[in-house]
């Protein structure tokens, strides 16, 4: 009806999980908070691209020459954590459980779509194996097709390096049914049993 | 921890119903995007801040210098349905229902927050009535405390001009359940009982 409030529905529409309805609400409610808040939010979109990029060592977002793990000497250089995603990054550290430093994919391997090693950072990922210093390689990416896909092709390329290569659990989740899992989770959470 | 990543999770979370972990979503969404796409979200915010401003007449979001209802001489200018907030006029539109024009009050009457009259489009509402051409005022303020104080108070200043007030019908919607009806609702949706 107006073109720049359409235009600012079609653009809030490209946000993930934001449908046509969702994208007005936002619009309008840009419209009728107060100018200068509005244009704040603009300009958090600008800033955040123009100083956020990837790690040149393990690519995970920094607005500094190195991210916070790779500068930071008191993390494990010798364990790598490797992810699909930049923000995967931030649910492995809201566990405080992991000290090593990362190294983020961008996506995982899918011949279907035409996505091959070279499209991702896994080139990357093999020079920083290949130099050394590097004690075990923990795989991350996500549990589903691609993901596994993903994890068993470092693994083999890794393995013959002498580096450990290890592939987070799979299992029921804290909080989980059993009546509500389904089989092949149950299936993997059986045979990853430990004893008591 | 990435500061600019933090303050664009901030901005993003004045979105309606949008809290931090949604936020941080659309932040590395924003991030992940081709830089040129994310940069036309900003510009979308920006272009739609300079272009849209309220229409002089009736307060309706507009590019232009009136409104399409105001400009458009097929729309009856002698009612007048009266709303709240300038997104109620896209609900009111969707109906397809409605031939009339609109007016805008950007808020409701709250005493308790100090917002009466004046801080309201009701003297521009009460002077559109007086400067005669008026026939009706059809009042869709919101079916809650609010609404109802502001219909009311604009009724008891408008129909003294000799103008037809009606306040949109309140009852059970489409599809209700009576079961899940709140007694309130039922007792006006009999209240408003028509003959068969």
């Amino acid at each position: 009806m107006i073109q720049s409030i359409e235009t600012l529905t079609a653009q809030l529409g490209k946000l993930p999980g934001v449908g046509r309805k969702t994208a007005q609400r936002y619009a309008y409610h840009l419209l009728g908070m107060e100018e200068e808040d509005a244009l704040e939010v603009a300009q958090a979109i600008r800033a955040a691209r123009e100083a956020v990029r990837p790690c040149p060592v393990c690519g995970t977002y920094t607005d500094a020459d190195l991210c916070v793990f790779c500068a930071d000497p008191a993390r494990q250089a010798d364990v790598i954590c490797v992810v699909s995603d930049p923000k995967d990054v931030l649910a492995m550290e809201k566990t405080r459980e992991f000290r090593g430093c990362y190294h983020v994919l961008y996506g995982s391997l899918s011949p279907m779509d035409g996505i091959g090693a070279e499209d991702l950072r896994i080139p990357e990922l093999l020079t920083r194996c290949k130099s050394g210093g590097v004690r075990e390689i923990i795989l991350a990416t996500n549990s589903d097709a691609k993901g596994d896909v993903t994890a068993a092709y470092l693994a083999k390329q890794i393995k013959p390096l002498g580096i450990v290569c290890t592939r987070i659990a799979r299992g029921i989740p804290i909080g989980g049914n059993l009546e509500y899992t389904d089989e092949i989770t149950l299936a993997q959470a059986l045979e990853g049993r430990k004893q008591m």
